[in-house]
């Protein structure tokens, strides 16, 4: 069309009304997507039909809750953490753990203890897992009263609170180091899954053609005083989707060594009937920093205390 | 960010698994809009405050079933009818009443009888309407046949079906010309409205400073053999935000007459005791073409048998 028609439609949708005065930062945002949509509709020749099944689409990703699995499936997620590495980088601060995505799946107020902690409650008969490091300071400096937080799936794939079979926190920890920066916890190695194979954001990946597979991993997200909060994942080596990970969550730095531990004496030592595995993974952080303005990013998580009861 | 950086994440996001294949068309535009976003992030400097937000935003919208109303309010249902316009005029399709957008509010099935109807259910003591007119080709000739679905407001803005203090079906009805092209109703003239007040749409409206109002209106679609299909509304003059409709709707050859009938001798003909109004109105139609491959939108429309029994 015209492209006269286009620019003076694009200019009537971020005009003010009279007498109305918009949020400017708003405006301008809305603005360019709203413009690049009309483009890509006008060079690309979207049919009113392929747009209203776009807007249904939209609609079912919203109604089933799917927006914080859609946007690490179509790599936003992990954009937004390469623009976090570069603005710390940027401001000097170098020599962290690399972050990774936090996904949609992290419950805030698990139960906290002091250096270790037993995450899983018996229920899951998977390979127990020891896992154990230090919190330093990227100059190699314990950090004491670090709060880690861990939360990863069951051998099904599933998370505590999102699945009603399990008990609340379930396989979710805050451990709180000591003045040697230590934490140490027990668990289950967990399994990796799948996007909701009847869900909106694995339907899109079928058109894609991808696969919505992640590989297994531990979520951690690590506060300390002074220092900027991590969030990261570790994953576990040797994983089908290790780097083929839908959600390009997946950094070198972040897979873990799982170390099998089948010698009768050390399972009889450790109270177990049958082989184990440890991880040994120290995290460090970097220094707090006025030169950047995001640390712990603020987002609307899940709160336990309106699904747990469900 | 390093441009190469960039470009390999959206690389990624449309890459197909191995052994898996492509929708290349989904492949396309979703590829395309990705791009687009991941610049705008970039150019506009978009914090992952601001990413999650619109996230939680775009669920809102969906969980309140809004995707309709922002569609139009951000220009893009008008867009399309421009698109169409433009279509039909390569195709050497000129002369029809203009189309302008369906709206979310069109519901099948209404209620049908000849040459004329009387859409209200006489609840409402709103000033009556007598709008009558003829349906024809470009070139005059009156359509036999033509089924015209009239839907409109009440005199609180409220649509029935999606109101459910109206009858099933009020100020909805289906007309079929006879060899004449005749069509005639009797209704009550509706009121303008606005967007719900707490829903999402007038939340960014209120960002963008725009208010979310829509002149008074009543929707027409009209099939007929051997023709197009229209979609259209007419609007009724003098209404303060005739020229200032939130959903960019309001088209010059689209404003109907409303005239004011006040001498008693014509309000005891019609056997009435209040002055009421008539609206003459002719709607052309194009033939029918090869040349351009819509008619009537297929769109997901609310199924009247889900939502009248609540």
């Amino acid at each position: 069309m015209q492209p006269e028609h286009l620019t003076d439609l694009i200019e009537k949708v971020t005009s003010p009304s009279d007498g109305l005065a918009a949020n400017p930062r708003v405006s301008e945002v809305v603005g360019r997507i709203v413009k690049d949509l009309f483009h890509t509709i006008e060079d690309l020749d979207v049919t009113p039909e392929e747009f209203w099944s776009a807007m249904d689409y939209l609609r079912d990703v919203g109604t089933n809750n799917e927006f914080g699995l859609l946007a690490p499936g179509l790599g936003f997620e992990h954009l937004l953490d390469l623009r976090m590495d570069e603005a710390e980088h940027a401001a000097g601060l170098d020599g962290a753990t690399p972050r990774t995505i936090e996904g949609p799946l992290f419950v805030p107020g698990a139960p906290k203890s002091k250096g270790d902690a037993r995450l899983d409650d018996g229920s899951d008969e998977g390979d127990v897992v020891f896992m154990s490091g230090r919190i330093l300071s990227t100059d190699g400096t314990p950090i004491d009263g670090a709060v880690v937080d861990v939360w990863h799936a069951n051998t099904r794939g599933l998370y505590s609170i999102f699945d009603s079979d399990q008990t609340p926190y379930n396989l979710r920890r805050k451990i709180e180091t000591g003045s040697d920066g230590r934490y140490a916890f027990r668990s289950i190695l967990p399994s990796g899954y799948a996007c909701p194979p009847n869900g909106p954001t694995q339907q899109l990946l079928d058109q894609l053609g991808r696969h919505g597979n992640r590989p297994a991993h531990i979520h951690i997200m690590v506060e300390a005083p002074d220092h900027r909060t991590l969030t990261t994942q570790i994953n576990l080596d040797g994983d089908e989707y290790l780097n083929d990970d839908f959600a390009f969550a997946t950094r070198e730095e972040l897979v873990a060594v799982t170390v099998l531990h089948d010698d009768p004496a050390d399972i009889e030592a450790r109270g177990l009937t049958a082989p184990f595995y440890t991880i040994d993974f120290d995290f460090n952080l970097n220094t707090s920093s006025e030169a950047v303005d995001f640390d712990r990013v603020d987002r609307a998580r899940v709160e336990a205390q309106m699904v747990a009861v469900v």
